[in-house]
């Protein structure tokens, strides 16, 4: 088969790679249905994370079972089914705590930019649908696997509720889904910061109830103007710089809460400037395994359709022009057809 | 009058002092019952913090009110208090939240250690109690007013739950009263870190079931073996170092939850660390005055004895020694009588 693989800064390249076969015997291949290039891919992508090696892409997958391990009992071949970016069992102690991002035995599921994937520890890490779904709803199940997994663990991590002022630091993909995640769990006023007008306007079809374009100092102090100087109730940062942090920290009340989703890159925290914040921060991988069955359930009754963020689809064996468009910011997020 | 003024490192003086009158209409004056050094009081004393100016210390208080500002219209006169490091009004939106130490208003209380004392926001800060206590009530209603009260945000801080593993780094003042909240909060075990008999002892009789001695990553290593590789649900850093900080982080579930309730002093967090260690973290000035009234009433009717913390008391004339007695780890925590 072929997939992507980096070879450095820029260098993605389409090329043949071993078909993934069943390794362990907890293992399932999947034949996949859509998959996509991910925020994340754009740090190694760009240099700014180093490539020791050639690395085959992509950790966002949905598709049909073709065969499982001796030791899977739950995943069937036929099933359609969607998992994480990190494999869990489903049964240690962290998963047990809904943290399944640090399941004891994780693995970490690489290569999904390709027609074919082995999925580690099937049974924990797989969710079936009950059907095989519609062509349809195909993007909207692979938002669930990364993107929508993780801006819903964005408004869980920063405690959103109803009623509650939540802002969104960061309008790629994670960000926009966010906004989406706040306004189901019932948040009354959803500031957006964008600068950028097609991602404005998701957010607001996503529930976004103002936009606020300054960023950095700025940003924060118009947030601060829309608080009546007190601050938001919950700060979800999806980007991973030092200044979206400082901005999320500082865009938020005393007692309230910052989430952060995406891994950060040099970003350092000063202890007593954090003390004197008195914010709570939670982040880390989001462990999507947990919110699988809700997110799925929500997209198979049409309640949210997290796939709009797909505003470019191409064939698979165009993926170097999906990483293009993303890194020039001309497409939000590339959805890929094996 | 005469009071504790600190010079430089080391150099705590008992000197003549303007007794304090009332300055603003909501101020209250009180002659103090009894007072103390706090933990933080040796940063300066260290000359770990600068002093720039020769500075009246002392920030912990209780005593009974002796004359109000025009503006004060629930504490009077006669009244016992009790109030914390920082006056709020307690109806800002902070206050509201229950962050009343990030009051929009707030005022530093200084200049405890003497025998008269100013406090700013009298009807937000001060809370009376029912009668005039006992004189065997009163160090431990001392201690309401920042150590039991900074405890007992640490353990809240770092969602201390009934049946929850805890561990408790630091074995000054604090974090025997966060093992005491710990405990009252209803946690199943908690591990208490220290390597002084004494102050184990006292830890073991507000609650600890554990004792660890190791520090560092040595004591990280015993926490996961105590709680089968897991690590502790709550941790509580009650020292203010990047030492204990990151031992109270690496001593941590996934998911779990760290507060740090001392000003930290050169602690520096790394984004990505902190991201892969899937923590929840709070502290902060503990908002004392949130926990007053539920405090107070604890020990009024016996529930609680903080006061034990109080192992050396001297007349207010020797607080140099108070001072000395806690910088050598001679003593726990000092009381003085004016």
């Amino acid at each position: 088969m072929r997939g992507a693989v980096l070879y450095g800064p820029r260098d993605i390249r389409f090329e043949e790679r071993d078909t993934p076969r069943i390794a362990q015997p907890t293992d399932a291949i999947i034949t996949l249905s859509a998959t996509c290039v991910c925020g994340s891919d754009l740090w190694p992508y760009r240099g700014i994370q180093a490539v020791p090696e050639p690395t085959p892409m992509g950790h966002e997958y949905c598709g049909i079972v073709e065969d499982v391990g001796g030791a899977v009992t739950k995943i069937k071949p036929g099933q359609f089914v969607i998992g994480s970016f990190f494999a869990s069992d489903n049964a240690c102690p962290n998963c047990d705590a809904g943290y399944q991002s640090s399941c004891q035995h994780r693995e970490f599921v690489g290569g999904a930019q390709a027609p074919v994937l082995r999925v580690p520890l099937a049974d924990g890490t797989l969710v079936a649908t009950a059907d095989v779904p519609t062509k349809e709803l195909i993007p909207s199940l692979l938002a669930v696997s990364d993107v929508m997994g993780t801006g819903w663990f964005a408004a869980d991590a920063a405690n959103v509720k109803s009623g509650c002022t939540v802002a969104v630091v960061g309008d790629g993909a994670v960000g926009l889904l966010a906004v989406l995640s706040a306004k189901r769990m019932g948040a009354e006023r959803i500031i957006a910061m964008s600068r950028h007008e097609s991602r404005q306007k998701l957010a607001r079809e996503f529930g976004a109830t103002d936009i606020v374009t300054e960023r950095g100092e700025a940003g924060v102090a118009r947030i601060m103007e829309l608080t009546g100087g007190v601050g938001a109730d919950s700060v979800l940062e999806c980007v991973g710089t030092q200044e979206s942090m400082m901005q999320a920290i500082h865009a938020t009340r005393p007692g309230g809460y910052v989430s952060y989703v995406g891994v950060p890159h040099g970003v350092e925290l000063k202890g007593e400037e954090l003390f004197f914040a008195h914010v709570h921060l939670h982040g880390g991988p989001a462990p999507v395994r947990r919110f699988l069955p809700k997110l799925i359930d929500l997209v198979c009754n049409g309640k949210i359709n997290p796939g709009k963020v797909f505003d470019l689809t191409l064939p698979l064996d165009q993926v170097a022009e999906g990483y293009r468009a993303m890194d020039e910011r001309r497409a939000i997020k590339a959805l890929l057809r094996p």
